[in-house]
């Protein structure tokens, strides 16, 4: 990452980190924040001291703090490097990294490391909103650095700080590194040798991003005929207790929403499309959000399917990828369908056949800095329990090969990809 | 459009015009310098005299000629919005385009629209070898402004053209626009103002582009058991002489390829993977180049499935997204498959089960300026004829809703999606 404090480097990271989880890519982030506090800690307990980490720790003058500064932004760039060799697939150093000295400081280092490509993130920010909301969410969100100050000094101070960094920032434009320029929250990107599958994929993502609040509602389909018989898959109809769901949805939207705009998506099964049927919002249907295509199974009990083939799990993601990217370029929605549900989590997609989501609920996010605020909404009108728990001996799905992933590392081919021999 | 003249902007259109088309847009160029001629033409057969079309003509102090010049660029817009307002998805006006008074008044015409929206791409270049790669190619392609001058004279006419337009030529830098520059063939990208599906999809595309010289071989499996029974789908393995045909295709491709490296791509079905076990090259096989998906029909003879439902060509279209995506970033390959196969001869995917490409036949397509060039290599080893003849009643697909492409209007997702209501 490059760029001022407050300009939402963490942020992109963090999104970053969980758009390519899900994608199955082994993901770390290293802060040097984080370890600049955990060293002084150490030190403290060792010396005694406690050390001053306001602004003019961050001054360019300030010639024994910029050394040390220099020796984290070193440390924690090794210890990426070590994590990637280990096995790891994307590690994103998050620092300012906002001088070419430092950019060229990690680019002969990397350059030793055969195999490690480099792509430098810029946020460049010069709103001064944008820079102000940054700041707030900085000191209110219990941030370290700023625990014992007041909400008026700790703003101060790391107003301070960004000046310090301000004196010495120089924008990335060295045409010999590979770099994505993110300009006032996507207003502009400039991009510069941008090569291979993963970082074209990273640089659309980034595009792709909006930071307006909004809320994303989920619910699953009303209950079906099949969820009555117990049988899985097929394209019933919804039960009497369903069409009830259907009826009550409208009023629960309409509370949380008001008046403001809302998109609803829909898979292409009836059960969803009858779900959304009372809903006056225009409407979309995903043949994506096709709930797991069961293959000669549908309409099997769980038990039949784990026996037989079927959709992986793996094909979902990649069948889920421009639903994904869609939906970050969306405002207020709802979707009746429960697919995408783990990307905004952070939770593995394997997991996604066992996350208890009943029926007859709605879930609403809303994206916050580093994550999604959940509420649920239970309508009150019965339904079976379609829960399975997650089988003990399932670390992985049945029938998902194995040499998928590692395929990935081998061909640099992301998720729409296995090894053919 | 906007750009020099010889800086791709044509090649570009046809490009994107191509993808475009391949998702079902309705995509059309609008080529000002053939207008230009046309209307030279029309002037010549009334009023009886030639006009001089040498770069004098392009000079900025050619007062008479400057102003023609913009008629026929506005001509030209207005008969592309006219073509949008009548239904057409993607208007591209292939132009230079060259200065902020001309974009202002195409961004001034366009606003006039409601519902129109308005994106420049630029290709800026000062590479001498990529110009004067395109040089050449525009004096040696039969271009009419040249037909009738030698191929010295043509060049150095052409060259005091492009001086004519460096004159007055203001790369894009206005931030009230929405533009996408691409800088010395993709080594460098800016955008600005990137709005919306089709703008994002458009970029990545372009982004995603490479002029190196590349073949692309297409082969499909060698014979099947199931071919053998006139069976379709299925996974099987192959008959005898399909085995004979892989045997024989690593002495075709070195042939063809020599030492240079190659990449082969498969399906994950049985048959292309036996057919490429021979091949000593990196392997990569996609489930997304699976045949037609033929769902509960599989291993069904044509006419049974032609009753029942199965996965729709336009389903095909999206699951081979992220493939055509890979394959223009790649280098040679070889695809053992025929499904991408339509997207590289501009035909309508609909026709994809009616064209016919016949078993143990090595098609090698080699991309040029406004196309490919294609031949063929035919195995001497007998195979079952498994092309059907497209039914004469079937102008779209049995079973594929009409719904969708007005759909993709109606929300602007693109390919991906289908109305709910």
């Amino acid at each position: 990452m490059v760029g001022l404090p407050a300009r939402g480097k963490s942020y992109l990271s963090n999104k970053l980190t969980r758009y390519l989880k899900w994608l199955e890519y082994d993901v770390k982030v290293f802060n040097v924040g984080q370890l600049r506090r955990s060293k002084a800690k150490e030190r403290q307990k060792k010396e005694g001291v406690k050390e001053d980490h306001s602004a003019s720790y961050f001054s360019n003058e300030n010639k024994s703090a910029r050394e040390l500064r220099h020796q984290l932004a070193e440390e924690s760039l090794n210890t990426l490097i070590k994590w990637l060799k280990e096995g790891g697939n994307v590690g994103i150093h998050d620092a300012t990294n906002s001088t070419r000295e430092r950019r060229a400081f990690i680019e002969a280092r990397v350059a030793k490391e055969p195999g490690l490509r480099l792509l430098f993130l810029e946020s460049f920010c010069d709103d001064p909103e944008v820079i102000a909301a940054n700041v707030a969410l900085k000191v209110s969100s219990g941030d370290p650095d700023y625990a014992h100050m007041s909400r008026k000094d700790a703003e101060a101070d790391f107003r301070r700080r960004i000046q310090q960094y301000e004196r010495t920032y120089e924008p990335i434009t060295e045409k010999y590194l590979s770099y994505m320029k993110i300009i006032n929250v996507g207003a502009q990107i400039d991009m510069n040798h941008i090569n291979g599958y993963l970082q074209s994929r990273i640089v659309y993502y980034l595009m792709n991003l909006h930071l307006k609040p909004r809320s994303i509602f989920f619910s699953r389909h009303g209950e079906s005929q099949f969820n009555v018989e117990g049988k899985i898959g097929g394209d019933s109809t919804l039960s009497p207790r369903g069409k009830a769901y259907a009826d009550a949805l409208p009023g629960l939207i309409k509370t949380n929403v008001g008046d403001a705009p809302l998109t609803v998506w829909t898979s292409t099964l009836q059960r969803t499309i009858e779900t959304a049927g009372n809903l006056n919002y225009p409407k979309l249907a995903w043949k994506s959000l096709d709930e797991l295509d069961a293959g000669v199974c549908d309409g099997m009990t769980y038990e039949e399917i784990a026996i037989s083939g079927g959709e992986s799990y793996r094909d979902i993601v990649v069948r889920l990828e421009p639903v994904i990217m869609e939906l970050e370029r969306q405002d207020n929605i709802l979707i009746i369908s429960h697919q995408v549900y783990a990307y905004f989590h952070n939770l593995p997609q394997e997991d996604l056949p066992y996350i208890k989501i009943p029926l007859h609920t709605v879930i609403k996010l809303t994206p916050k800095a580093y994550g999604c605020d959940e509420e649920r909404y239970t309508v009150p009108i019965e339904a079976v329990d379609t829960h399975r728990p997650k089988p003990k001996s399932a670390t992985t799905n049945p029938g998902e090969p194995k040499i998928q992933s590692s395929a990935r590392q081998y061909y640099d081919l992301g998720a729409e990809s296995k090894s053919a021999s």
